[in-house]
C-alpha cells in the first residue's frame, strides 16, 4: 500500500488553530515562497476539502482569507488565481558550477537516512514536479552530518520512474543528484527558494538545537534538460553551522 | 565628533552572558559567515581588547574559546588564524542581473531612513571594507516598506570617501547602489552570505514581528571593477514578506 506524504499538506485536528487558518498558513507559505507562482491558478474548493481531507465550508474559508490577503484573487467562472508578486527578481547563476557545489557538499558531509519509501503524491509535491495528486513518488529523509554534529535535515522527492536505481544503501556513499546522473537523467536547470524558519518539535530533535532556534529554509527543484522536473528537495539548515555563499560576478569577468 | 558604530562591535555589561563569551558568539558569526574568510588573520588580543573596550585577559578567553571550538589555530610567532571551512562552496551569479534587481527592489518598495551619521569605522566593517579602524563611514539604517507593511532592516556602510553625494533625502527616493554608480563608481562584484536569524527587541519594533521569530539575514560587499569594497549591507529580512529566489541554469542555454 502507498502511504500518503504526510508533512506536505496536512491539518492537524489537535491543534486550537482553526482547520481554515492551517489550510490557509501552508498556502500563504506555498505562495510567497513562489512554489505557487505569480498567475497560477489555486485548486478549487473541490480539490482543497480532497488533498486536506476538511469539507467545502473549510476550504472556502481559507481561500477567502488568502484574498483578504491580496494573494489571490477569485473570480466567477475563472476560478482563483494568485496575484501577490515578490518584490524581488530572482538572481541567475550558473546550473554546473552549483550542482558540482552540491555534490560536493554530500560527499564533504556524512549523511544519515530516516525515510526511504515511496509515497502518493500529493500537494505541493505534485505542483512542483508536475504530477498528478496520487502518482507514485521516492520520498527520503534524510539528515547530513558534519564533524559529528548535524548539519541539516532534507525531505526529497523524486518521480518514482526515474528512483529505479535509487537504494538506501547507494545513498548512504553517493549524492542523490549523482545517482539521478547515473540513472540517465541530465541535469538542465534548478530553482530554489532562501527562506528562514523556526525548528519544531521534530526539527529540534533532528538537528539537536532548542525548540524555536533560528532555520536557514531552502525550497529546490531540479530539473533536466528538457525541463521537466526530476527532484524536490526541501531542506532545512542550522544557521550557526551552515550559510549560503552567492558570489557574484561580471559575466565577462 | 565621529560616534562609533555601536550595532557591529560591542558587549553588553549589563548581560548576564560573560564578556569573553560576548565576543566569541560574535567572532564565530563572523568566521561562520564568512565574513572572516578560511586562512585570515584574526585581531590580535591587544588589537580585540581596543576594539571592544575590554581587558587582555578577556580578549585571550574569547580567542581561547574559539580555538576550542575549532574555528582558529593560535601559533606563536604566526598569530591567530581562521580555520574554519564552510563545507559548501560558493553558487556563482551574475552580478549585472543581481544588481538590476536589487535595484528595482529598492524602487518597487518604500523606505524609511533611521540613522544617517557618519561614524568611525570598527570590526567587523573595516574587515568586509578593507579600511583601518577609526576611519570615517558613513553608517545609514534603512527599513524598506510594501503594502503599507515593513520586509526589511538594512544597516549599511560606505566609506565616507564616496558618500559625497550621498544625503539622507536623495536616499527617500534612489536605491543607494544607484547613488554610488551616479557618484562615479563602477559596481564590479559581490560577496553574499545569507543565513538566519531570531528577531531581537530592536528588529521586534522594526519589522512589526514578535520577539524570536524567524529572520532571513544577508550579509553582502559590493565591490568595483578594481575590487575595491564599496558597500557593506547586513540585511535583515520578514521571511513571510520576503524569500531569496535563485534561478540556476546552464551558462549555455
Amino acid at each position: 500500500m502507498i502511504k500518503r506524504s504526510e508533512e506536505m499538506a496536512s491539518v492537524d485536528r489537535l491543534q486550537a488553530i482553526p482547520l481554515y487558518h492551517q489550510i490557509f498558513v501552508q498556502l500563504r507559505e506555498e505562495i510567497t515562497s513562489g512554489s505557487r507562482a505569480y498567475g497560477s491558478r489555486m485548486p478549487t474548493e473541490e480539490e482543497l476539502s480532497e488533498s486536506f481531507g476538511v469539507s467545502r465550508i473549510t476550504a472556502r474559508r481559507a481561500l477567502a482569507e488568502l484574498a483578504d490577503n491580496h494573494l489571490v484573487a477569485r473570480k466567477r467562472r475563472v476560478g482563483t488565481h494568485v496575484i501577490y508578486q515578490s518584490p524581488a527578481r530572482p538572481i541567475q547563476g550558473s546550473i554546473d558550477q552549483a550542482i558540482e557545489s552540491l555534490i560536493s557538499f554530500g560527499r564533504n558531509t556524512q549523511v544519515k537516512i530516516h525515510d526511504f519509501e515511496t509515497v502518493a503524491a500529493r500537494a505541493p509535491v505534485t505542483d512542483a514536479l508536475d504530477l498528478a495528486i496520487g502518482t507514485p513518488v521516492l520520498r527520503v529523509t534524510r539528515v547530513r552530518w558534519l564533524d559529528d554534529a548535524p548539519l541539516s535535515y532534507m525531505v526529497s522527492h523524486v518521480p518514482d520512474v526515474l528512483a529505479g536505481a535509487m537504494t538506501r544503501a547507494a545513498l548512504k556513499s553517493t549524492p542523490m543528484l549523482s545517482l539521478l546522473e547515473q540513472g540517465g537523467a541530465r541535469i538542465g536547470a534548478a530553482s530554489q527558494t532562501i527562506s528562514a524558519s523556526l525548528a519544531d518539535a521534530q526539527l529540534s530533535n533532528l538537528l539537536d538545537v532548542d525548540i524555536g532556534s533560528p532555520i536557514l529554509r531552502v525550497s529546490r527543484t531540479v530539473m533536466d534538460v528538457d525541463k521537466r522536473p526530476i527532484q524536490h528537495v526541501l531542506a532545512h539548515f542550522r544557521p550557526d553551522r551552515y550559510q549560503i555563499k552567492l558570489d557574484l560576478q561580471s559575466a565577462y569577468s
